[in-house]
């Protein structure tokens, strides 16, 4: 099935990524195309067909989002080959920094995670097949633009899958409430995987088992959790922080 | 208006905090009572009434949201006044950390803001009355219980609050993507308010100007952009990170 996205940057960015193929796009019957002019020139530019409907249609294409008069028709984003991404990243010699979800549930969280993943330099995703949320189109929508640029394996075995990623030589990290060791005092300069749990619930007990190593970011006051996308950015901050000082010097 | 929140972790952590009035609690038929016990017996402890209702009811309060049969009105949660704020924060002889947000329009990011100031140690939230999204139900939903425990301060002039709190002492440091300076450069470990823009058009202008330094969090790739809260998550993050190392020594 076509993947479905909407809003005019989500558009901007899929027709400008070399990874998506846009199908077509769809616009309403709206006033102005103004705002509309730079994603047309994209548009022309690709020979994507561009049709008009009824802003109805689009209401109803957009499943009730905010779609501001423009609806884009995607080829399926592939998930990538969890070979093909160490392949990739082993070409580009830098510090491998892989970001492993087991069992993000929330489309919106996936959807800020990718987008956190590729601003942190992340040179791909790995999430399970069950009990997670896939590529939806909510997903790609809520990644703005990012799920276009960063490559995505999904696998049966989040377990078996992190055996193979410490074969290749990376370190496999994983955040957890009941750590013992604060995120400040890991180094997450070496090549790395890095693995974060579910909302509330955190990494099942066999992927935990397989971690190298345990961290916790602090919290302050009565609560007991950052949101997942929020404390997923904390922790690829911090990753990219210690990167950018090392490599100063 | 009355406050409704919905949801078992919200609805206890509403109960849980001091500063929240719950003023009824309304269950939905549902089979099983025994993943509510703890949030009846702390409605029990303080005398809070719990009534059965339709489950048709709830949905409607719920206006559509996950309400896992539970749904409590709240008394309004109040804003707080700024001197108080600062009041509060000076009896508790800490470094001050304030959070002043410049526009932020979506709940959800508001809410998980609140969440992350929480969490991160702030002593007060501040926004400004026009053009930003309030304490709307779906905010303090968003902010998972953190909305009952954070102070937050709304303001007519945002440039007038901010000399207000360098009047106090506070440096007032702003996150802006056109900054010269990245984050890993600034000292947070002083008596501080960070302002943070709004989705996508960052700071007005004269709020930026008020500000006595400016930064940027670092990005990678081809996106221009962090998620409003995700990039707030991080800045918090640091900011408790190295306070966190200046009080080890």
């Amino acid at each position: 099935m076509a993947q479905i996205i909407y809003g005019i940057h989500p558009v901007e960015e899929a027709l400008k990524s070399p990874n998506v193929e846009v199908e077509k796009i769809l616009l309403g019957q709206r006033r102005s195309v103004s705002t509309l002019q730079p994603l047309l020139d994209l548009a022309r530019k690709r020979g994507v067909p561009v049709l008009t409907v009824s802003n109805e249609a689009l209401n109803e294409m957009a499943g009730g989002g905010l779609h501001q008069s423009v609806v884009a028709f995607l080829k399926e984003i592939p998930y990538a080959d969890l070979h093909e991404i160490l392949q990739r990243w082993r070409e580009k010699k830098e510090k491998a920094l892989f970001v492993v979800l087991d069992g993000i549930q929330d489309p919106h969280n996936l959807g800020a995670l990718i987008r956190t993943a590729l601003g942190c330099g992340a040179h791909g995703l790995i999430i399970p097949k069950d009990r997670a949320v896939g590529m939806t189109p909510t997903v790609v929508k809520a990644s703005a633009g990012a799920a276009a640029h960063l490559p995505v394996a999904r696998v049966t075995n989040l377990a078996t899958t992190i055996e193979a990623l410490k074969h290749e030589g990376l370190w496999v990290f994983g955040a957890a409430a009941e750590a013992k060791e604060r995120i400040y005092e890991v180094d997450f300069t070496v090549d790395l995987a890095v693995v974060i749990g579910a909302e509330g619930k955190g990494m099942r007990p066999l992927v935990k088992k397989k971690c190298d190593r345990l961290f916790f970011v602090p919290m302050k006051g009565p609560m007991t959790s950052f949101n997942a996308s929020v404390c997923g950015g904390m922790i690829l901050y911090e990753v990219m922080r210690q990167r950018h000082l090392s490599m100063k010097g």
